[in-house]
């Protein structure tokens, strides 16, 4: 008789082999991407921008996720805030796109005036008995963690961003990511599922022949690799790299610099992982020739070569260097649509053409994004074709695969599917 | 557990609060716009032109409403008639999108040729033993009301349009709309649903801060206000207006002039207002400065300060002053998008550049065409947000569409829903 | 009550009228699009290409067809090859659309390399346990029917393309069309499901009216007419043209040439039809003035005017003539929306501009397409509205649509709708 019966959310996070990648159904499915959304970016903590991005008050932001839309805020007394833009009268977006500046947020639609506390200020035509306390903006959880603002669009985020945060705030704090400045941003939108954009980030297997920019200051070793793999020059050259990383690492630890990995990747409600990662040549900072890009360093640097220390959640990484910082966030659109939104952060007193080149600061990172998206086009692609069938990872370079998959299948079954 | 399970369509409309905007998936969700298509731009009267689209006879163009295609032409005879635009062979179209000027109707694909009257007067190589009869092209009911075509797509047209066109025969017998002709015609896209288009034209609550134009002529607060929201200068005024308005309809009357408003909103199938309406200021027409934008003044009117008699349906709005009228008509697109084409009507004799200016005569309500759009894609990019829930209507103004609400989920209801 | 409950696919079958054009819905609904997608372009055969897509080793293309992408190649011996174009590591796209040379297929990705004979020779990183063995590329089943190259998508190809191959390759043989090369190749994206491109590929009816250009050496009338529809001269000419033929086909046959018609269009799985046509006016070539395109004729070939040897199948359309082929693909987009990509053929020797103009090779069918694919889309139009109901076949001139029509339904049952 006929196979046409379609399979549900649970029997295809069932069928999933260890060792190898989802089944194409969890990439490609619009039910399973409303499942993700709501799973991933409703009911998990996300990062969604920067205190930064509002530096002053009255600054506001709009960001959208999915259907979406939260402004982001600084209110009259400096306090970060962040509501739903949707006015609570008839559901009107109040604030458009992009970044501006408010002293109040007022409706155009009829004028329904909020404070940037969030309460309603003022409604016309309502009449007398009309009762705005309970009309506020609502309000969105999130906590910024040394200035990276985590949002929960539920009303019960999970409690396990505690180690995030304790972890975080300890490496950051010299990085002082509160007072910098957004030099430059970029959107990408990659024509794949965004786990496969998250994938695309969990491995450096594909780095060496596909981001000649990056490898000049990255160690794609560093993710991992098969010994058999390499030729007699290469294998000596990794066991070099890896004998100078310990080397680092122990000295960094020596000098109060918290270097060694930390992660939460399965078992776990709030994904992440954070290392201080070696850069490689110069050993400064990731631009063409691995020298900083600013010579005013961030919060409290003095050295420029505490190497990168990255941070990655289920929907951003981050490298945090002594003269500048990237940001990814990875916004999904649809089932085969991501947006990867990318900011470059350098101290907010450094002037652009006085203590940074905008163009050394941004080349690698823009390059390697445009090429990511590329794969991730291609990846995706191949997963809508009947022919594909999940392949094995790597066990020496995409073991964080393997554990994203997992997480991945458990956090979907903690929510019922 | 999950809360997967979606709510049906009739659980939408027994949710719906009274005097709160409708939930949200009666505004966005696929389903509710295939049934909204069906109940009410099938099974219920829409407008969907005019008879000056067709003056002459051999006159066609082609209205699209959906997946329909109807075609709406003047036979030999002057007769008006409106057919489905679909070839009784193999379904081709028959005719283009557009006006054009036909002798006969001749299928391109096959050469299957109907007369004006929609009989197929030849079809080559079907036999001998082929029926033409039961070939014509499928027509359409429709009533032409004082020259507003109304069409009902479904065999059981609703019969109390008779009273629609008991009361608009008698207020537009002046205008002769029937021998106008269409000045100007402009389609606006909106992005939002249907129904967020029609609520926004049945309050004028957003008029003051978003229609700087068209509040030259028209008085947002004809469509009700809160007393208590106003400044006392703006309620000393609103006073002087009240009066003001009371007097010049009891005059209107006097005069002959129908004038008092007739509603058919709720506990109805078929549903309409009209009002002779004030016209502010030079209180002549809807101009920049409300004077007259045409010197030759529509059927037997000789006077130009008869005001605006407005006319609602649930897919039209239309405005009729002594020197030109304004038709706008809602064609719903997908659930978040809605067509709205506008047709600004004058004597049919009028001679642009003579007798009116063409651009005195358009940019009020071109301008206020796209500011409503601009309002209404925000209002449903807020309705589609997960935050947005149901909000108060005004009740004040924003009555009437508590009263759209009520006699929308009525028919829902009427249709099985 | 409602009628709200959609009709299975089984239903809409059952619901075709003997003679008459199929439901609305098994032109424009997207599940039965995604049946067909499955059962007629992956359980049947389908023609993808030509040999001479891949004239010389190295030689490699890619063909999508839905979601699937197939790589046409010819290896280092010289072996035409199908593969699909899907890494057996994470499922990347390998080449990406249209020709190119390869000497290995090396996944972009993380550099896997594939043999030309599709064997995996290299995937760094897995590991000693690694089995290479199974991660050849996946294999498509496809034959070389006199160089024209046909696929089957499902492991279990229907055997009855046997009677196709017999036939073709005895008709094709003079033709030689593994030693043509492509002259142009065209893709058009017409507006309509792929059974309305079909029905109109097999009726003539419509051309006298739409394809000027073709109707010089085309004759309509060989594809059925209804005497009584004709004038007496027509009719006149038309009794000449049959004789002509009749004589014509005659002599051929007497000569070696097999021409009488052989269909297999309903009763089989492997639906196809040939005849040798005759050529009309100069009778040579399917030009604007019916003479000779290439002065270099195709394969062993010495005549020119041997007619048009027509094939079709239910994804093709193809004419081989004494001086040129041109072969038609469709490939299906989406419910509404199919590419017919067209792809004239000369012999592989000649030169354009000396042998051949190349204006003149292809303007009939580049007008002729571009003629039908207008034709398309105002027939899905027409098939989308509500209002259309299945209309007559001729019994005269659209008996080919009758027979398609059987066997779509009798296909579609046999797998199980």
């Amino acid at each position: 008789m006929l196979d046409r019966v379609v399979p549900t959310i649970s029997s295809l996070l069932n069928a999933r082999a260890a060792g190898h990648s989802l089944p194409a159904g969890l990439y490609i499915r619009d039910d399973v991407f409303e499942a993700d959304l709501d799973v991933f970016f409703r009911k998990h903590w996300i990062c969604i921008g920067l205190e930064c991005d509002v530096s002053e008050a009255g600054d506001a932001t709009v960001i959208d996720i999915g259907a979406s839309s939260l402004i982001l805020l600084r209110d009259d007394d400096g306090v970060v805030r962040v509501f739903h833009n949707v006015c609570r009268h008839r559901g009107s977006r109040i604030l458009d796109g992009g970044p501006t500046i408010v002293s109040k947020l007022v409706c155009p639609y009829h004028q329904w005036t909020y404070e940037l506390t969030g309460e309603l200020a003022y409604a016309p035509h309502m009449g007398a008995n009309f009762d705005k306390e309970c009309r506020s903006l609502k309000a969105v959880n999130f906590r910024s963690i040394s200035g990276l603002i985590y949002v929960c669009l539920s009303d019960n985020p999970p409690d396990d961003i505690d180690e995030l945060e304790r972890v975080m705030n300890e490496r950051l704090a010299p990085y002082d990511i509160r007072n910098t400045k957004i030099a430059y941003e970029k959107d990408v939108v990659e024509e794949g599922n965004w786990k496969l954009t998250l994938e695309n980030n969990r491995e450096c297997y594909h780095c060496s022949a596909n981001h000649p920019e990056l490898c000049v200051s990255f160690v794609d070793l560093d993710f991992g690799y098969d010994p058999d793999s390499l030729s007699p020059e290469d294998k000596a050259q990794a066991d070099e790299h890896l004998a100078l990383y310990a080397e680092r690492t122990r000295r960094w630890e020596e000098e109060g610099h918290p270097s060694a990995a930390v992660e939460q990747l399965i078992d776990c409600v709030t994904n992440f992982r954070t290392q201080r990662l070696i850069i490689s040549g110069a050993g400064e900072s990731q631009t063409y020739d691995a020298t900083a890009a600013s010579s005013k360093l961030l919060g409290t640097m003095t050295r420029k070569d505490l190497g990168d220390t990255h941070l990655w959640g289920h929907n951003s990484w981050k490298h945090f260097m002594g003269d500048h910082a990237v940001v990814s966030i990875v916004i999904p659109l649809s089932a085969g649509r991501t947006l990867v939104r990318t900011k470059w952060l350098v101290h907010k007193d450094a002037v652009e053409g006085v203590d940074y080149d905008l163009q050394k600061l941004t080349d690698v990172w823009i390059a390697t994004t445009d090429q990511d998206s590329d794969l991730v086009s291609r990846s995706h692609a191949g997963v809508m074709d009947p022919a594909y069938i999940p392949g094995p990872y790597s066990p020496f370079s995409e073991t964080y695969l393997e554990k994203f998959a997992t997480w991945y299948v458990d956090r979907m079954h903690a929510h019922g599917y």
